[in-house]
């Protein structure tokens, strides 16, 4: 939360184009306290006779903590690497963003709802289509940022060129693609569909090839 | 929360004028957190049976939130560009902040109580004046912080010249005029009052007119 | 929570001394999380019938928030003037930090009774007593922190000399008598030791005599 | 929160090798999250009519939560400790680092149902066996960050040559063997496996021999 850089930025037509280290330090707060929090949503068992019973009928509990932890994870990674990249910020970014936070923050009650569906066999297509539009929310909403901020290489930095900030869309476009198929799918058969919103996680740690731009690689990527 | 600044600041007549930096870091913490306990505040429903019954009924959940959530995000973003401003703080800045940080972190109770109320159909006269006060008591700390900073530039910085201070303050000072207004409209037609407040929100996502100095921005507002 | 000085620092008899930032940094980061946890202490009334009502009743919840979010933020000040004054910390500071942290971020739960015990009306001295308890612990380990952080100057900074080291002493020294004060007082008439506690704040919001080195006043205690 | 150094970092073999200050500050903030969560999990008693009873009744509460928030204190300095001496992260760091905070905010809720097993109880063996699994998982994660980072010096800073590797290197990897000790010991004998892994923490606080590299303690430490 700290911010070393003081004082307004340059101006742009949009308005004052702040720099994003203070924008990129209040959206990890935001991150890190989602993330956190999502362990609240599991109710410790109030009757401890059968302890080993009540903890393992727990599991979808433990599951939705995990899958939406590395969601979440994975969604602070992809915003670093985006606002590494953007060389300022304007106002309809920060609109943007915040909306994209306050989608995150409600994540956790997603994943709630997802837990007490499975643990009561109840209600899961509803979940399973719950938590998929909350998280497509999530993504399209980043989507939306890179889109404004790459459009004609608006507020994109020298760290990247065109070829590389392609390659990030092209990375970035298909979370929500991906979530939204995997939503119809949890709408017939809830299993499957919280399958394939998981599987996004396993394909998201693989690195971006062509990321950073030719010049910079060149140079060892260093600043 | 980092502090690349350390020690004691400048001495004024007042006691230590102290960087900036730190309050402003200790202050987007509490702004972070508040955002993000919002979401505990939507209690899943307990019984899944009729779940999409339920989740609908939650409408008043979401939607307090949602407006919470943008009112913290605008007070967060109105806070940096106040503290953009200050050359430094004195303990009355200092006491002021704290108070407005504690109304901050009191909203999340107002706006569990104004979906409490209109999702049991009863009470929403009240929830909206309660929702109304705790709001506009931040606005009118936030306008206080300021209007004790800006008088005769006692701690603005050579960022903004009197015209940009008073461009700055004629738009703090809407707040809680607005917010009061729609806290008594709130008292006869809650609905109404609600509509006011949020209406709060898009009007101050608008870049204000003269805010950087003239000198400043003629060299381009760069530092 | 940035760290901007990386890599270990200078050793000592006693292990490495770090650097502070990065344990300033942590601290605050629990300081701004347990003042904003405590709002969720207070409950929103289920049944909104009788909203009016059922809010004014949770006046003690109300003080109880005020009370506390007002000290910690006192000790967040202090803690940050303390460790202005330090040019490192070792293991022994680290872990007397941890423990004021551990009491810290236990004082929602403590002001939680505080507010249960007058709400209820009953096992109000119990309430006052823990409350204290809890809170004098919490000044206690601050006092240990500068007082083994002190003594023969082992780990000050240039910034503050004997005088001025001393008039920190004595400021701190008072905070855990007057809190064993308030305590007893409390337990004979718990509202007039609540009272006394509460007489914590505007003591402490005074700035302190002689804090900086006179060298550093007669250069305008600039850096 | 605040990111000091912005921009890509150096390319490597697995990716883009990114400044570990981030990492480091996002991981802050998970610690700090989790370790003030904990108090969530003491219920303040609801009938304060016989509250020195009630207050006293929670005692494995108390327990719990300066165990845990020790035990999270330690993860915290000794995650400082190992970054300090990595000069960058690539994506399996990222990847175990984001683990290793999926079990420490999971730590919460397992010190929740070890104190509601000792406050009823029954299932004190499961509930040492469960909390033990819950922390050996994080020290196992912890031990597969360093020795994926310290194999062959292959993320190591010049702060730390062979020697210091190794003595971190054993002392890292005492504790997930403490703890399963600890956890086996506790499915037998509840109690003194609590003990067991309560002693980790005075142990942990001893400062570690030759961290530094030799070059580095001759010359003072200093950077």
């Amino acid at each position: 939360m700290a911010e070393p850089v003081r004082g307004p930025g340059r101006s742009t037509a949009l308005g004052v184009a702040r720099n994003p280290a203070r924008l990129v330090a209040f959206s990890d707060a935001v991150f890190a306290i989602s993330i956190t929090l999502l362990v609240l949503e599991i109710r410790p068992p109030e009757d401890t006779r059968h302890l080993t019973h009540s903890l393992a009928a727990l599991w979808p509990s433990y599951l939705a903590y995990a899958l939406t932890f590395l969601l979440i994870g994975q969604v602070w990674a992809n915003h670093h690497l985006m606002f590494d990249h953007l060389r300022g910020v304007d106002w309809v970014v920060l609109l943007l963003n915040t909306l994209l936070l306050m989608s995150i923050a409600f994540l956790p009650f997603a994943a709630s709802v997802l837990a007490a569906a499975f643990r009561e066999g109840h209600g899961q297509r509803t979940a399973v289509v719950f938590y998929g539009i909350a998280l497509g929310l999530a993504a399209s909403l980043f989507n939306a940022i890179w889109g404004y901020a790459s459009r004609g290489h608006r507020l994109l930095d020298t760290t990247v060129d065109s070829a590389g900030a392609r390659a990030i869309s092209r990375r970035f476009r298909l979370a929500p693609l991906w979530i939204a198929a995997g939503t119809l799918l949890g709408a017939l058969l809830p299993v499957l569909g919280v399958a394939m919103i998981t599987a996004l996680i396993p394909f998201y740690w693989l690195p971006i090839r062509g990321e950073l731009a030719r010049e910079r690689r060149r140079r060892g990527g260093r600043e």
